[in-house]
């Protein structure tokens, strides 16, 4: 197929927080890459750009298509992962080590921190004479890549917290009460939003959604509880952990100024209950509420092991193929970029780094409601195909009360 | 079949915290004793034992079976649940009620406490020439209930904490640092035991397991997590949110007295996440490892939508149908157990509920390791069956690593 010349070793990697399906995307580069003769060994870099810098290779060329199967099904990032954002020193570091083992084709899957990766790589090749093809692949469970209808790992991770919701629900409702359930994403609402995406019944919770797209204020969210809880005996609410006010303050540092300090003076948002804890101290002291519980769904939501959605699989591998056939087919650096064309099917196209590298998406506007706390019909419409198929439907009696006999 | 003269109406109701399969039992209940003639009309009481009391009952012999079996796939307590137990005079309330809807079978859903319950009732009972059956259908995730080798709704959500560690054990492995994850269990550690059910390499975490049935120390759980971390390079830890001192003093409540206070004294062991929270504090105190992590599962672990047993789903089917015929065909009273009977089949027996009535059942020792920080092969040869089948399976590479050409 491809008529570009370039021959050489395929070195894949994966950078940033993991995924359910991020080693879909790997595997679909492995098995895509080992159909070009120009390709003759297939590496892996452990840790990211770590294990470049690093020279810590494995040798992909001999995993079974059995194996890879089954890698491609589990969470997280099958080649470990890092934090490392790399300058120019380091990249003159992973050159050395890629031209030793004669890289020509790279791929990098990650969010937007490694689209800026392969960036300022590429940007570094250029003062070299060192060519290679270099494509990043998107993933993040925040959803906050721009230019991208959604983004590899969004649909697995929401089809989690909807199903976290869904049966919170029905919990919530044999034993009222108020109940936070706090989502990750720190500047970008969409996987907190995607709670709604199991309701069934009017009634059903959450009630209220909280995003770190609209500031977020003490008195409002009081108000919205008390009036939510009055209407229907019990309230279920959704908090992005990355809350904030209006000058962008994160909620968690402000509540704790409020109330008080803890013992380390940290603020972090992921792996902690301090966000729900806090809010359940405010709720109790303004609104006199007994029963007030908060989850924070924490890592499992981006990694529980069996609950993935099909269509984000499925799509998490063809941008791991695509990214391969740009490259070797077409002689192309970028990124690959997910293109709604129906109403469900997607289609796939290469953007330029600079368009994507570092920036964040938000969600629009028309998915949030007026008052800041809940999603529209059009975040329904936009993000229910994403959980893929089979969502697991929750039922009520439909009986009628008997009469009373004692007055 | 029956020839015990009783005929008149069903009553069934749900008490305690949910499970995942509760629902199965109720409608076992409903449906066996459709097949009844001597029952006319059969009634589910609302919030347990306070919709008795207070006469609300719905009137589910009109429900399609269709719904009932989408009903009992659902989480959660379909009939809503209570945490009230009654003394005599509220049962002299329920018996009014329940006469003056000629109730002549009851069936209460419930944990150890709703067995205490249905034994006051029969004991109230005898006072008064009001004759009934009673059987009290086990429940709990808690998995305590005494001379039962295990209880329904245990085995999904064991199915679900196990899926829980298994990916986080992967998230881990790709970021590195503790994970800790708190489990609920007041008193009993079969659920946090549980964590490890779905392991597969050698190295896969939890490598630690911390239960309510062994004295916890902070000075020991320190060592432990140094050891464990100094040779997988990373630490996954399960502790059970009733973790306690050799005096029975809950740890969160002493490490609040150790680091400091929070904001209104209270000392909750789920629905927040300060046990986590302050452990996390410890570890990076007292190591000085940076990237120290904990979940606090939740309620979300016991009403979790989509991951579910199916063993557990059966038996807890099997034990609300059971209980219809001990108490129509055999004119009995007492609450339904499980035997094992097999590697893995079981049977069921009713017990008196003097036997079971306010009892906790413990892990047995020869289910927790010397040290008090792992579980266990005869915890493992007793739980895995619980779980159900189809448990997902993650995988690695295999991959060698590729000779360095860079010294």
């Amino acid at each position: 197929m491809s008529n570009h010349g370039l021959r050489g070793n395929v070195l894949v990697a994966q950078g940033g927080g993991p995924t359910a399906v991020i080693n879909q995307s790997l595997v679909g580069v492995v098995l895509e890459a080992k159909k070009y003769p120009q390709v003759d060994r297939i590496y892996g870099a452990l840790h990211g750009v770590e294990g470049i810098a690093t020279e810590q290779f494995l040798d992909l060329t001999g995993e079974t298509r059995s194996n890879l199967e089954a890698v491609a099904k589990t969470p997280a990032s099958a080649l470990l992962s890092t934090r490392v954002k790399p300058d120019a020193a380091y990249c003159q570091k992973m050159f050395q080590v890629m031209k030793a083992h004669d890289i020509r084709f790279f791929f990098y899957i990650g969010g937007n921190d490694s689209s800026d990766t392969v960036r300022i790589i590429k940007e570094e090749a250029k003062k070299d004479d060192y060519e290679f093809r270099a494509i990043h692949i998107p993933k993040t469970v925040d959803n906050d890549l721009v230019m991208s209808d959604h983004t590899p790992g969004y649909g697995s991770a929401a089809r989690y917290v909807a199903s976290a919701f869904s049966g919170v629900n029905f919990d919530n409702k044999s034993l009222g009460g108020v109940y936070i359930g706090v989502v990750m994403g720190r500047h970008a609402g969409f996987l907190t939003a995607a709670s709604v995406l199991g309701k069934v019944y009017n009634d059903d919770g959450p009630h209220l959604v909280y995003l770190p797209e609209r500031a977020f204020t003490i008195e409002h969210f009081i108000n919205d509880v008390k009036e939510a809880y009055d209407k229907y005996g019990r309230c279920i609410i959704a908090v992005s952990e990355g809350i904030q006010d209006e000058d962008g303050v994160p909620i968690v540092t402000k509540l704790q100024e409020h109330i008080e300090k803890d013992a380390h003076g940290n603020v972090q948002l992921s792996g902690t209950g301090a966000l729900g804890d806090l809010l359940v101290a405010e709720v109790k002291l303004k609104l006199g509420i007994k029963r007030v519980r908060a989850d924070t769904l924490g890592y499992i939501q981006r990694s529980f092991l069996g609950c993935t959605s099909d269509v984000d699989q499925m799509e998490a591998r063809e941008v791991g193929e695509k990214a391969v056939q740009y490259a070797l087919d077409d002689g192309l650096d970028g990124s690959v970029s997910i293109v709604r064309t129906g109403d469900y099917a997607v289609a796939y196209r290469l953007l330029e780094l600079e368009q994507i590298a570092a920036k964040t998406k938000h969600m629009d506007p028309s998915y949030i409601n007026e008052a800041g706390n809940y999603v529209t019909e059009a975040f329904f419409k936009y993000a229910k195909p994403l959980i893929g198929s089979g969502f697991p439907h929750g039922a009520r009696l439909r009986a009628q009360m008997v009469e009373k006999l004692i007055k």
